[in-house]
């Protein structure tokens, strides 16, 4: 896949998703490169969920509160603190 | 894939499909770079499907109220708040 | 897949097909990028199948009505509202 | 898969199968663009089949009529209205 | 798969088999583009088969008569009218 | 896969597999383009084998008489009339 | 996948997911290169998820603490000294 | 698979293998494009096995003679009359 | 994959994955090219992992000590002496 | 994957092995091109092994003796005359 | 897969690997082109690790003692002597 | 995979394995071109490995004498003469 400038669609990077299972879950997106810091905090309430993608702005996502998020490597249960 | 410039098929980005189990569904299209935000809100009724594709525009896409979200990583449950 | 230009065959983007289960269903072409608006909307009658590409115009589809909506990520019933 | 210009054998395209089921099953090209609007219509009689690639031209297909529909989706019985 | 110009095979084509169940079995090739007409009509006895390609020229296939029809989505029998 | 010019190897260009039943099974190729018409015509006697591939020359190719024909699209029994 | 240029998205990289299972969990980035040292750490508490890609500037990632590693190779338990 | 001229290895294209069952077994490369006919001729006696790859001048292949032929499309034994 | 200079992400080179099962495990990179020699070596303590991929620099990894070593020839236990 | 010229590793192409079952086991390189002649013939004791690849040289091979001859095509055993 | 030039990361080799039974475990690295000899020998103790790729220098890999080898071909036991 | 110049890694090429079964077996490289000679002989004690690729160098490989040949063909047993 040749994906070439900005001008291009990155329609095609991958995706996670994050589904809340309590108010005030936080999608923190964090910036890529040399500086890592939050460049956005999406808070969600229970039983919505967000669908994010990698950009080139975005590098980490940090998820606080307890839900569901699914990705390429398996279904994870966040939040838990057994 | 090489997808060149705006000129070309942008046809070939992965999708999502969003089937409103109320109505009021909002499917909420966040924007892409440095700066995320709200950039187009969509209401489905209940029993309407939206098939939505990433673009240059949207890297997340946010889902609120009941409903069944299809994706590459699973078919979810929306709105459900237990 | 290296698609270029608008003199490209776009034969290879990916499809969805509605088979329509009442008179009246809605096929809606929504418009790709900033603005966000319905551009075609297409009627089926009972019966009738529609087999509907992304395109360089549209980059979302919303369906209204009882129809059967086929995708890779699996097929869909619409339009049944429990 | 890189297709250049319209020089190039756009052989290589997805297509669908019709075959129908009665007579005058219909199968109408719809234009790919700005503007969606019916460019051909082809009629067959019982038991004929029909092979309909995606072209430059066509980004939708419409089948009206009892018919069987073969695509990478699934087969689909197309004109049954329960 | 890069195919560039005229001056390359274009043997990598998709193809379809067509097997006649019957004399006088028509397969007939449809022009692509703007104007969709009839440019070739293949005559197959029974027990006859044809292998075809799709190609510049042609971006449709009508088959009239039983036969037995060959193609990645699956076999087909044409021409039984139940 | 590109392939470039005639200078190139199209060794790997699809090939189907005719083996004769009884003497006399014809393997007819057909040309490539606007004019569809017989350019070669092949002789097999019972038990012999023919390994064809497509090429700049053949988009289609016509089996007559007793014969198994070998595909990507199954093992296909032609000459059998019921 | 050829990918261009900084101005390029990276968004299609690997990842790697960190369930904490304590609070206090350490992410580290190591610099790519040369010199290979720590240019980030990210703490995590107990229930917090972090998805982390490899970058221009991340060739390496250190975990420490009780935690839960998504990988391609396979799902880690990291911090169980037994 | 991108192959350029003359001067690059061919030595990615497909082949089969002749094993003759019989003496004086012929393994016939026919000419590609306009003029198919014969240009090689190699016999092989009981229990010798022919590699052969397609090439630049040969876009056919006959065999004549009790033989098994392994092919990408299966194994088929050849001169067998019934 | 094509990657281009420098300025490109390598994030897609294939990774390794060790996990310390006992104090002091050494996870030594050694040099790509004419001249192997040890580069940079990284500590573990019991319970740690460290994610490193191959890099510009790193052609070889050493692993001494108790580990866990998670590759895509499977995964090895190091450090045990039987 | 695309192999340019001559200065290029050919290592990529595929291959054969042949192991002899008896003594004055005959691997013959037959030339590619218009002219088919022997250009190397390698002689193989029993239980001797040869990996033998397809070359700009090479287009055929042909196996004298009795021999194990392994392929992508299947495990054959030559020289075996009934 | 597309490599450029030596500024590009190589990270993206095959790699084998190899854990000594016993001390004193050599890994020979041979030199790539006409002359080929040893460059490089890594002496590994029982129970370490070594992950190595093939690189512009190295294109052959030597093991002497014993030790488990790890390659895309299978898990090799090296050393035994019967 | 495009693999350009004598600059590049040649880290993807195809290897085989041998692993020795006796005292003195031995591992022949052979010439690629026209002229087919022993460019280099490696020799193996018992229980010692070689991990060889092909080369610029080397088209073929000759193994001597009782050993373990993993190839991606297969796992042979070389040297043995019933």
């Amino acid at each position: 896949m040749r994906i070439d400038e900005g001008k291009v669609t990155p329609g095609l990077a991958r995706y996670v998703v994050v589904l809340a299972r309590q108010n005030g879950v936080q999608v923190i997106g964090m910036t890529r490169g040399e500086d890592t810091r939050f460049h956005h905090t999406e808070r969600l309430d229970a039983g919505e969920a967000m669908i994010a993608q990698f950009t080139d702005v975005t590098a980490a996502i940090k998820v606080r509160g307890r839900a569901t998020l699914y990705t390429d490597l398996g279904t994870i249960e966040v939040g838990e603190t057994e």
